[in-house]
């Protein structure tokens, strides 16, 4: 192999991170779990059917409007078990501190790590600690590894969308991503912003309440909302067709991605999800999400159709119809 | 809370880990599975037996005589498994890559764990890969976090320790630790040297074809056999009597010790375990052992004794007697 470097957009969640993954990673440990690609894997183990997950957190700051490192790290697995269909149960916890770090601040993190536990109705049950020396590693990064138990009857899957499937968006995108930005480049975008991140395990509960009838959930964080819908329009061999006036997209937040010239469709969510549901029980669907207090601002953002497997294309405001490509740069590092 | 920083002695396996884990994360995560503070957690779920372990690799240098990060990061996770009495079934990957880190090395380390997956009879179900800029982490640490089975009547933990028990050690002492140093640090100590980074189960399996009567199996990694041997006294409140003459010791390790004055009690092991076994099925187990590829080396090391509860003694090869303490300082960063 010719001695390429890995790049900031081999992580970015985008195109190379796909590349990445399904040309490298995806042969090497091939088996057909892993090559579903979903956000957890699903395991039947003696009968039980589980899901299981893992998830690096390097966000910079540690800090930020809405939350931590910490809520993130036990909110973005939770969701990483929700999206399978799982209830989440166990939670495995990494810390990688880098000498020097204040014993305060971890305390704080943790903290914030029990509460979003707790919240969750997650136990935090193993974990690991490695401390490195001064700058073999950015003040604390967090793994976080769960488990969770998929109901009997939810087969979700990202290669499962069907032409005539509702796509529905549970709220506003690009809260998360607008708001590590604007907290680490010191913008200064005035106006509320904060990052959603949120469990998402009981809205899905909610969902499920009215309907078994769910082909895919997946919760759009780096990548957005625009790579999530290229990754399962390219699984599940269908086309996806969305609406742009159905985008929502906080006032501040648009603003300020405007004035960046940043499109809110690729920028990472931390407290939203994508359901992928028969179109006749889409509209129960999104009664139910909007009743849930974090569902409030769900949209039906557009359907799957027969047409143009593996495209998502976009309907725009002024009547024109664009294809919505995968993300191919890094936008923003460190987000999550 | 007074603002002190984390040093790397918090990360050692040594008496400030076990500080801050016991005094500062066991009470705020606070359930009955965490505080058993094992090697991984004994979770039951829909009554299936199940355990569950993460831990992260940030040892330096990537490569090693012996192995790399990538063997490591496979074997600790299958380790602590087997040490649950668990068959190792799943693990998920956690990748944190530096920015400009080379593609090649990366598909070297990530083959590597492959192999050892394979050898481990595990599959690689679910993973995460992030890439942070030039600076933010040294290289490439990796989490792994793994499930597997518990065949049933298998109860083992650190507090289960009976006096009576023979403490059985499945070879040599501190050649993973002493091995790291050597190529780290470039001492250019002369004489083979290699990491044992192994996966046990089979041992452990080998271990349980003989008896059921298996209390305690631990890997002694960070911290080493000293620490681990405290840490198994005090959570079964026993005392522990091992013989000098007993502690095994490659001949270029135990040489590489004695000129830095580095006790291999507290040096880390990657393809060792600690057994403590009922007295009567001692002799069978230490046979079935030596009759395993990776426990040849084996030895009976003491006991378990009802007197000095929470304490290791040691008589020497002199015929003295002397406290074994858990290790108090870092000896060796990014060990594993």
């Amino acid at each position: 192999m010719q001695d390429e470097h890995i790049s900031l957009d081999h992580g970015s969640g985008g195109r190379l991170s796909h590349e990445l993954v399904t040309e490298q990673l995806l042969p090497l440990f091939d088996n057909p779990i892993l090559s579903r690609m979903d956000d957890g894997a699903a395991l039947v183990i003696d009968g039980v059917h589980l899901a299981f997950s893992t998830d690096t957190f390097v966000v910079d700051p540690l800090f930020f409007p809405g939350g931590s490192i910490g809520e993130l790290a036990v909110n973005g697995t939770v969701n990483d078990l929700a999206m399978c269909g799982a209830v989440p149960l166990y939670l495995g916890m990494g810390l990688i501190i880098e000498e020097g770090f204040s014993q305060g601040t971890l305390m704080e993190v943790l903290t914030a790590m029990r509460r979003a536990a707790q919240r969750a109705g997650v136990q935090v049950v193993t974990g690991d600690t490695k401390v490195v020396p001064r700058g073999a590693v950015d003040k604390l990064f967090i793994n976080t590894s769960g488990i969770g138990r998929i109901p009997k009857g939810r087969h979700l899957s990202s290669d499962a969308a069907k032409p005539g499937d509702a796509v529905l968006l549970s709220g506003t995108m690009a809260d998360h991503g607008m708001t590590i930005l604007n907290a680490r480049e010191k913008l200064a975008f005035s106006g509320e912003m904060a990052s959603d991140t949120a469990a998402l395990h009981d809205l899905v509960a909610a969902i499920f309440s009215v309907t078994a009838d769910v082909h895919v959930l997946r919760d759009p964080t780096r990548g957005g909302v625009g790579t999530a819908l290229g990754e399962i329009a390219a699984r599940s061999r269908v086309g996806i067709d969305i609406r742009e006036a159905n985008l929502p997209v906080n006032g501040p937040v648009a603003g300020m991605c405007d004035l960046l010239g940043i499109d809110p469709l690729y920028v990472a969510n931390e407290g939203k999800l994508l359901a992928f549901v028969a179109p006749e029980v889409a509209g129960d669907v999104l009664a139910a999400m909007r009743s849930h207090p974090l569902g409030r601002g769900a949209v039906v953002l557009g359907q799957v159709v027969a047409e143009h497997p593996g495209k998502v294309y976009m309907n725009t405001r002024i009547g024109g119809r664009r294809i919505v490509p995968m993300l191919t740069g890094e936008q923003l590092p460190r987000i999550c």
